[in-house]
């Protein structure tokens, strides 16, 4: 099942399943509340009383799927060629920094470049959002808290990542967590979101192309150690690292700009677009 | 106006302002409630509705003043004494981590010290809690979005907080995040919440003994530089960062341990403090 947090005119939020091309609206309900209530999502979208309005899935703006989860858990060098073009060495445990609510933007909505520093930059990631979780989750049991995926870029100011020992800041400028399009329930893909090629496009061109088996630490390992330390609850999101390819490591330095389009795909859980505007021009 | 989010029987929640020692119950509203709303806090505690019931002070438990704020953002290296103990050289701009909202616990309330390390270690912080928010929000406008203060203690896992480049696991250990004990409305503190004694003991003994006007990035500065990046928002709290003294820069390392007790005294703010449990023992 295939679930779209959006509005059909600018000002009605809804949520709707994907049905082919058309979004059918299953009312004001949120992912937040649903999964909250442990709600079966896979035949919730067919059992919904709500018959639904209908609404072509290109004329609606698309929202973060969730935009409001309890917590974000980023990580960061989970992919051993991106750590291999970071200024860090591996560490063997999972490396995690925050997103605040405050950063998140949905598909098709600008990402802004912000107007104190020209160093934006894309990380193309599989986003993971639990549907139960708990504290010391044995690694084979993980799993099941899973429900669903989706597509985040993790869009880096740069410069502010650097400023201090900690990334936060860089991380969470506004508008620059693009989240979406669709919440596609874990039934619909490989068991912890394995095997699935992930592409990065900036303008048209391949920056990162990876598969989500090279992380390091995958979907269930993640579950079950941060739960050794972090209760875990429904509606939290892990976004699971990036590969190799990003702007700021290249030789010129690409960064994004006003105008750019940045597309991230995955395999099964379709391609998450936005485009670039500084922050000064935003609508 | 000093607000207390408390349980008078360990079921009910309630919010009530302290006369004295004595807490008069304002019903079932939230802190989170009442900044989002813009209420008038100072006034809020004297002019409600609700006569309320009584309870002494002593006989209730405490809650975190806000149990959900928007954002936690927590300061790193404001101290220079506490950077000058750090592995970190001094940074120009702040030190941003995170606090997650399930590692928060009230006073009076025991501190976990997790099963998987044995290096919980104390930070005493000054808690500011934001009324109004925005974006590139000027200095000599920042305090007029501070709606008041608390006390922190930033319970700190060390040995995870150096696991990885990021300080966040080590910083969200459930049960690690002491907050409270009361919500003191600005007017009540200096501008700024500036030139404070703030003085940390651990079992009576003076382990961390500072003032608030050490800081090198102050709250009126904390704000204007951080909204550069994020939208700012009433109900959003800045946790400023603590002085030298912290257990695991001594020789030999002082570790916090089940049946110890940890104050966070600040001038004007009142006493946190909190016992330690180990995680298996935890009621």
């Amino acid at each position: 099942m295939r679930y779209i947090n959006f509005s059909p005119d600018g000002h009605r939020r809804l949520l709707g399943v994907l049905q082919g091309t058309t979004i059918r609206s299953l009312g004001d309900v949120t992912l937040e509340e649903l999964l909250a209530g442990g709600v079966d999502l896979t035949s919730y979208g067919n059992s919904a009383h709500d018959v639904g309005e209908e609404f072509a899935a290109d004329s609606v703006t698309y929202l973060a799927p969730l935009t409001h989860p309890g917590k974000i858990l980023c990580i960061g060098l989970n992919y051993a060629d991106h750590t291999n073009e970071s200024p860090y060495e591996q560490p063997t445990y999972p490396t995690i920094f925050p997103r605040y609510n405050s950063s998140l933007i949905g598909h098709q909505t600008p990402m802004i470049r912000p107007r104190v520093s020209d160093s934006l930059d894309f990380e193309g990631e599989l986003a993971v959002i639990l549907g139960s979780g708990g504290r010391h989750i044995p690694k084979d049991r993980a799993l099941s808290c899973v429900a669903g995926y989706s597509i985040f870029n993790d869009g880096s100011v740069r410069e502010y990542q650097f400023k201090s020992p900690q990334w936060t800041v860089g991380k969470n400028f506004d508008g620059t967590g693009a989240f979406g399009p669709e919440f596609v329930t874990a039934d619909e893909l490989p068991a912890g979101g394995t095997g699935l090629k992930l592409e990065t496009r900036l303008n048209g061109k391949v920056v990162q192309s990876a598969n989500t088996a090279d992380m390091l630490h995958d979907v269930a390992s993640l579950i079950s150690i941060i739960s050794e330390a972090i209760t875990l609850e429904a509606g939290d999101v892990i976004v699971s690292g990036t590969p190799a390819g990003i702007g700021w490591a290249r030789e010129p330095k690409v960064i994004m700009r006003h105008g750019d389009v940045c597309e991230v795909e995955i395999e099964g859980l379709g391609v998450l677009r936005n485009h670039v505007a500084d922050e000064t021009l935003q609508a």
